[in-house]
């Protein structure tokens, strides 16, 4: 059992962290949000009283921040977490942030010897509490190593994407796949919708066709063609539109950051913002659907 | 066993007829090029040298043609199939065509009395030859319950998607779908390539995750991330461009018909038209990858 | 002046006879709405009980009907208008159509050795009851030579365009062209207003500047930039969102015959179509300016 | 006549602050490359080692830097230019750089009570040799009034947009809408083309017509069309493909940033970068108009 540092406890970092305590670690953590801090502290953490207090002296410090300049704030600088943690220390960055900004994390982390690794999650609340979270890491394989087995905790699959950054590229690379594929299938059953067909039918048809995809089998977004999937109540819960307008914006910067054309996911990122711009935001990403139905005159 | 009608023998069209002799039915077959008809006739089928003379009498007509005019032009006006077959014939369509041509011509056989089923086909030449083709069917339940059995003598998946025109909306719904997951797909592998990523890895993890889909099962588009297809072989073979833009064209003009919103697909039909224009319509479509690749200025 | 067959009086047809009438003609008109004969014919025009009849005898004929089919089934076949004019008679279609039919009727009448020109026109109702529309045209030069003093008493600006078909083509590039403008220069003055600009300073800015157009200076889409406007009368008269759907589908048809990539065209024509589907076909094509906004949260 | 420093002599810095020289104001230049610095200190410019050496003590500084994080480095920090410069000089950047960066510069000028203007250029090496650029500034109305007559001495047209920042935001917004209007020109004009149109007919037609635009007045991106622009010189000089990629990244991260759909903008965005990956980085923004156009098999 190790002394762990969480730093950050949201909607998702808090039971992550309540997971690390299940587990039986030492975890001594940090929020802004007082409230946030003692609701854990009363099921065992060790509530510290600022980022620093709570990472001196861990073996592993794990942060879930919500953008890249909260990483690169703490993390940087002369009184920043990498120059404060043991030598030894293990940073872990669960955030889903800029891959320039956990480059540049990692370099300076590596400027003082320490393993640094971007550990970007996807599986949302549910996930987190169920420690059923999927980990997409970036770093060395000696620190991917030593970091899986304390992610093990929380998640059900961890992968090694590649270098530092690629745990963020790769999650960034899948959601905006995600959100092509979300809008691309939710306007092929409208389509069939539109000429008379039956979308459960359709669904079927091309669930086991080269259509087939991650939205059909598991989150299909026309209602009442899968029971317990957002679109079957009401669009509630699941992944929210502005959260998937937040991934697509890190992916857009990446692909302007390496010239990288990318047609099909910027056009995705234009659709889900005109539907957020439509007061969509707090609703379930697979609400895209309503976008491509006749509605009436008005 | 059927006396069974087969219009149209191309690259389809001749291993179908060929999969029905095999099953032991009498083929009666007819195509504009003498040389088809010959070479089927050596395997067992029987020639006939007009359309309507093959169908004449025939319990079962198919037809394998290259778009709604011919089909039309073959079955509607006065000495069209459908006025001309017996009147318990059973009518299967099994080419892909807009599904207006597809309503069309079905009404014209409701007239009359006889079951019309639009078949349209996917699987590639490779599945009509193994006799391993999918038919997404629209038309009658009494249709096509005529229409199953013969159906498996030619395909391994046959789908009821609806009522006449069916089977042709839920296949262009689907092959858009799939236009869609193929340049989505390759630009999120090249995003992940151009900032450092190897696409094997890259391609593991979506793969699981929320951004799966069929062509990262199925038909990487990255050479040298599967075996044995087309993008490991140079693109050649698998399922053309331009062939890919044909079924595009059809998406596009049943969405006017429709006035559907379908802007992924729309997006996705220039890419492919873009591809296309540039000498690359013989390809396999999975080459739509190089598009999204940096190279080397001129 | 000269004997003209005017057939199809609708919102624009009936202006367009009746400028013809003022200008001394004779003119025979007919269409299936007798209302809009009789109305026509209490201002001087002859009524006539069958397009056929209108023609019979007439120096020149236009027509101006809905769609390509209905161009086709009044024109071609044995009781066609093609078979039936005299033998020198002028041909001239002012329907907005594709342009295959154009050129299909074109050829038919060259085998009769008729000349025919497709003439479609922009100018709305207004510019019909003024006298001011544009005609675009195609055709032999003879042919336009002989149509245009004709056009000219219904238009303000006749162009050839090229060879029969090539009017209905230039129509649905510029049309095209458009909807591209129309919805470029609305996202762009929303950009500017989501970051604190006046919509006024901005488009005067944008107007002599590089990004210039003719939306900026005809047709501004935000409210109060310009008077006299739909976007300052509530979107109401001018160009409706419907009929820039329907040149659109036109143009995508024309794109998919020739094989032409159109991404911008065809995400024109996406962005119309939602904008359609959620019940705003009637007002003026300019309120896809208001899709581009944020609005509150539901 | 003032004492003006000017940092950064590229192409377009060199022979704007040369057009001050010749204007008679005392110019104090600095760039890190010398061979800039000797180039123009010969004809008359004050060579300075340093750009705190430059700006000390003039009235007026002016800054023509790559990208957003230059601007920050020299203006911000304990030894920035905010805090170096004389109690009442102007600050002046003409740097296109991101929205965001100039609003941060300009509030830490304001907090030590120093004017600072944002005021990026359109019109290329040509106009800043000749002296007729167009500057679109932001700030507040007294820091425009003093810069305005500054900026005559290298410029035709002064606008100003708006606060701090809005000159950055008005001019990605006119350059967003230019390369839409290119991308959606050129692929119209092909479209006429696949069709049997002339260019310059057609062209002649649609710039009198609603889709007049200033790239059919100014800029014709076919060949042979229009006489001494890029098309017709083999797409040499002009605006370079890879300016228009770095423009169209900064309009897409201040979409991200003010959550604002830009779909038209984000697809020529797009359009643009797989024409730069093609190793056409260097070329004429109009070459573009290759990309619609039908090539040979290969």
């Amino acid at each position: 059992m190790a002394t762990i540092a969480f730093i950050g406890l949201g909607n998702m970092g808090g039971p992550m962290a309540l997971n690390l305590v299940k587990a039986g670690h030492t975890v001594r953590v940090f929020d802004l949000n007082h409230d946030a801090v003692h609701a854990i502290a009363e099921l065992g953490a060790l509530p510290c009283s600022s980022s620093c207090g709570a990472a001196a002296g861990a073996e592993v410090v794990i942060t879930m921040l919500p953008a890249g300049k909260h990483v690169r704030g703490l993390y940087l600088g002369e009184e920043g977490l990498i120059q404060t943690v043991a030598d030894d220390a293990l940073l872990i960055d669960s955030s889903t942030i800029d891959a320039e900004s956990a480059r540049v994390v990692a370099e300076a982390a590596a400027r003082r010897g320490i393993e640094f690794v971007d550990a970007p999650v996807s599986g949302g609340t549910a996930g987190a509490a169920a420690g059923t979270l999927t980990f997409i890491c970036g770093g060395s394989d000696a620190g991917f190593a030593r970091a899986r087995p304390i992610l093990e905790n929380m998640g059900a699959n961890i992968f090694h994407a590649g270098a530092a950054g690629a745990g963020q590229v790769a999650k960034i690379c899948n959601n905006m796949l995600l959100a092509v594929l979300m809008a691309g299938t939710s306007e092929a059953l409208q389509l069939g919708i539109h000429n008379g067909l039956d979308p459960k039918v359709l669904s079927e048809i091309i669930k086991v066709s080269s259509g087939g995809n991650w939205t059909l089998e598991k989150y299909n977004p026309c209602p009442d063609v899968m029971e317990n999937v957002p679109s079957s109540k009401g669009y509630q819960g699941g992944f929210m539109v502005d959260l998937m307008c937040k991934d697509l914006g890190l992916a857009m910067q990446t692909a302007t950051d390496s010239h990288s054309p990318t047609p099909m996911g910027a056009l995705a990122t234009s659709l889900f913002r005109l539907h957020a711009a439509k007061g969509n935001g707090k609703r379930d990403f697979s609400s895209i659907f309503e976008q491509f139905a006749h509605q009436q005159e008005q």
